[in-house]
């Protein structure tokens, strides 16, 4: 098994392969993969459907003299088999050493840590600039898919590379025909229609911006791809290969369903099942549930989605329910953001949802688009705890620092699941502010909650105590309680025990309150503390003789963490907090 | 005089004149402009140019059941003229009544408040959203410029409205050839193929997208543009109308210098001579100096501005002089950071030079492209304080806070010329981190500064004291001087100042050695509180008896203030804080 894998060790060894050879070397590529995805998951289609143009990029470019720089970096996969770290795929004992990105601290030739889409063209663009002030000479190779295509990083940066780039630049647009769902936008049908064409299709986007084109449609075929390969080697300007390739190639399943098969837990190779078992209630899909209700009582309510209708539980079949209260707008973030603000402008009333790490790219747009303009937009944002993912491109541990401090946006951490859907309605269902809702991370829990938050900043007291006032912010919530009965057990007294509900703002008339019989002010919260929640709280006590003491996480990018250990590290635990709270008290 | 425009109270009143009318109307608004920006100066280029264009606007369509959304919306003043605001312009008592930009608190006619570029066609796009799903019947139009069409907003929403939309919707495409500066991009090059062929060039991208496309090259004339307009009412489906129009017209010193005219300052009329007196030395005249001697000196350096040169005094002639060590990458934000980065990581010593408001946009590219990576790219922000820019879209109060919590980022606040400049090139030449450098808002100022920062979050005690500890930040740095002369002098005690130098972290070590002869220790920032630098210092000395009290902004969106009334209002006065030290201690 793995014959020919087993031999290589570094591209080299991929260019001493013969015609067949190369084909088998694709073979024992799939079988590294299903060994790896069928026994930890991780991205699937994009990988099975690049392992052609992969191992043709090796044979034609001499890495890591020429650049490679892969969007999302999702697909590189058969990169790292190449390039010395098979064994992450071939040898089980050997599965955590391998991120599931390029990664520069792996191997020389990874160039960047990439997990965000749509920023191959202008990183590698960065590379071609610095070559040419040098005077170097190699190939600069950037690879995009079609669903990354559309998003404003990468349109910024054709449109640059059109015209401001004058030396070697090859662009691979891998055109899949699938983002994570289908694809949307003018790009991916006029994609279609330069397939259907073989790239003659009249009115060529990439030659309107001044780019040079060529068009393969075999992308999954070692010679073809290596002789269109050789053909744009050396080029002394930017061109667009586009290449068609076939998502999930060679792993039935994952070519019928791409969506599905897009990324996978470890599953059974035969039957396609997932070896995991989800609860059977989460906030995922309740989130679900709300949606679909609300779009049948209320004509006016819309769900946007930047690409990412899975993280709503939005199947085909729910969207296609939903109709035309369903938008995907491909992946846009900051196009989805703005819209939102127009249709609550005009009276409608937009739910968008998306993961917190991909939000980010919108801060601008929550500022002036939506914020500054006070429209009643409703951002909800899935993974946005420590305990989502964890790989170090994908962290949703940085929302209450980024977006907290924006005027105007009320920020709603929930604490159960009543609260978490009342929020949500109340939200949807308010004309008056902009609003951004953690959905919580942790599992469901159930109590009874308010269903009307217009008291902006109000913070809720669920258990009157003393001496030490709990604050435990959204999915911290449950941490909080568990440390106020923790404390009632080992130090006798009861602690006061605070839902704060909201993360934007302070309640300063309970905060004041808590001075007559209170010493020590905790706060919970699942974040950084930089720029966070406990940070405003402390600040507020700063003149008085109240001590604060705020938990949560380092400002820091942690990767592929064990979020209970981490935890550990960081103090926050029952018998830290508790020790900690007998040598302040 | 303006015997046309004083007629005019609404768009109603347009619609009655004859073709003569409108065109002394035309007149009527530029002298109206005249009066308007001689004396108090505001955007210039953009609304002389875009006269006729809005007369036909409001003549064939009709707001605000029609809904107009105008990019940057720097060019709204003739819209405001024609929409019950015209004696804004006439009358010079009326001048503060209106913003430089569109406003909802204004009128009816205006939808948004927009200041950032690119958001027209998103903004607009919702509307059309919700127009659809309400079953309403009206036109939707965005107004965009040919600079603005280079941003990721402007081109996800571009892609998103070809596929997506099947309704009305007309996207006016106001081709004057210019961004601030010259036009940079594909687009661009485009645009100019589209001219000269009359609309007719091969590829178009519009098309390409899946958008209708017309062309309409005499956008100054009232009667072509009446025509093309009333060609497009009522549409079914989206379009691109492309007019081609003269940035400046009718004011002979813009139309030949678009770049100098785009924005003025109060002016003579006859001369063109602004009556304003710059300093002598400013913090953007020294940057101009550093750039121009460190790209003499080094072939590695490279200057990397989206579309912003002026900021750091780049004007055309000195860029000619930097050539290949200058990139202008249109109004790109997100593709200019991750460019940076992939010119540091090959090696290059990149700065990317912007106002603090425009970074906003690239959150997440300093984040994943940038800090992931930990690529030494350099980001200077001019108007990074509350006395720069005091337009509620512009301010330049959010910068510490939205980005100094990012893990990686060394955020560098200069208190003095030297350490400015020393800082700067500290930056450029080491290669361990990002860094972001705010520049100072204050008047230039001269004091012996380090050279080397390679010890992060090391801050300076420039003068040692006791009782009370001054943290002043960055261009707050001198009111922190001036405080402690004045505690000196009133309460007869020397404070100890502390020129914090890093906004990004903290000195523990020197913060725990306060603890022995302070009481209190006062941070002061030029910037928002939540999420700041204070926050960071209260929250340190939490578990401790330091009583600490920050000095800042509010999180607020401020319009159109006066800074020495704001810094009253928010007790950040010598008065008031010595006030308040004596109820502290």
């Amino acid at each position: 098994m793995y014959d020919i894998l087993q031999t290589i060790n570094s591209p080299a060894d991929v260019k001493k392969l013969n015609a067949a050879q190369l084909n088998t070397l694709a073979a024992d590529i799939r079988d590294a993969l299903f060994n790896r995805l069928t026994k930890i998951g991780g991205h699937c289609g994009p990988n099975f459907g690049i392992v052609e143009t992969t191992i043709a990029l090796h044979y034609v470019f001499d890495s890591p003299r020429d650049k490679f720089v892969f969007d999302v970096s999702h697909q590189s996969y058969p990169h790292k088999m190449l390039t010395g770290r098979k064994a992450g795929y071939i040898d089980d004992t050997h599965f955590k050493e391998d991120s599931g990105y390029t990664n520069p601290e792996e191997s020389e030739h990874d160039l960047f840590n990439i997990g965000h889409t749509s920023t191959s063209i202008s990183l590698a663009s960065g590379l071609v600039k610095a070559r040419d002030l040098k005077g170097q000479k190699h190939n600069v190779i950037a690879l995009i898919g079609d669903g990354s295509l559309t998003g404003g990083e990468a349109l910024e940066a054709l449109d640059f590379a059109g015209s401001e780039i004058k030396s070697n630049f090859i662009i691979i647009v891998n055109d899949n025909q699938q983002a994570i769902a289908e694809c949307h936008g003018g790009i991916c049908e006029h994609l279609n229609e330069l397939r259907a064409t073989k790239g003659k299709a009249q009115n060529n986007i990439f030659k309107s911006l001044g780019l040079d084109y060529i068009y393969e449609e075999n992308g999954n075929d070692i010679q073809a791809m290596i002789k269109v390969l050789q053909k744009v080697k050396d080029i002394d300007h930017p061109i667009v290969l586009h290449i068609n390739t076939q998502k999930g190639k060679g792993f039935e399943l994952a070519e019928k369903n791409r969506e599905a098969w897009h990324w996978c837990m470890p599953f059974d190779k035969t039957t396609g099942k997932w070896n995991v078992t989800f609860p059977t209630e989460s906030y995922t899909g309740l989130t679900t549930q709300y949606i679909m209700q609300k779009a049948k009582q209320d004509k006016d309510f819309v769900v946007i989605t930047p690409a990412m209708p899975m993280t709503a539980g939005l199947t085909p079949d729910l969207r296609e329910q939903l109709g035309a209260q369903y938008v995907d707008t491909g992946i846009t973030e900051e196009h989805a953001v703005a819209m939102a603000s127009g249709i609550a402008k005009a009276g409608g009333k937009p739910l968008l949802v998306t993961n917190s790490t991909f939000i980010q790219r919108t801060y601008d747009q929550i500022s002036q688009d939506v914020c500054i303009n006070g429209n009643p937009v409703t951002i909800l944002l899935n993974f946005a705890s420590f305990e989502g993912l964890t790989d170090v491109t994908h962290l949703g541990i940085f929302a209450i620092s980024a977006f907290s401090n924006i005027p105007n946006l009320v920020m709603l951490a929930p604490t159960s699941k009543e609260e978490y859907l009342n929020m949500l309605n109340w939200s949807v269902e308010q004309k008056e502010h902009p609003v951004m809702i953690l959905m919580p991370g942790n599992a469901v829990t159930s109590r009874a909650a308010d269903k009307n938050f217009d008291a902006l900043n109000t913070f809720k007291i669920e258990q009157q105590g003393k001496k030490v006032a709990i604050l435990a912010l959204g999915d911290f919530y449950q941490r909080g309680e568990e440390l106020a009965t923790q404390i009632k057990n080992e130090l006798d007294f009861n602690p006061t025990l605070i839902n704060p509900r909201f993360a934007s703002g302070l309640d300063q008339k309970l905060l004041k309150e808590l001075q007559q019989n209170h010493q020590l002010v905790i706060t919970l919260e699942d974040g950084i503390l930089d720029g966070g929640f406990g940070q405003k709280v402390a600040s507020f006590y700063g003149t008085t003789n109240m001590k604060t003491k705020t938990y949560g996480l380092n400002k820091e990018f942690y990767d592929r963490y064990n979020p209970q250990e981490l935890l550990r590290q960081l103090g926050i635990t029952n018998e830290q907090i508790i020790a900690d709270i007998k040598n302040l008290l």
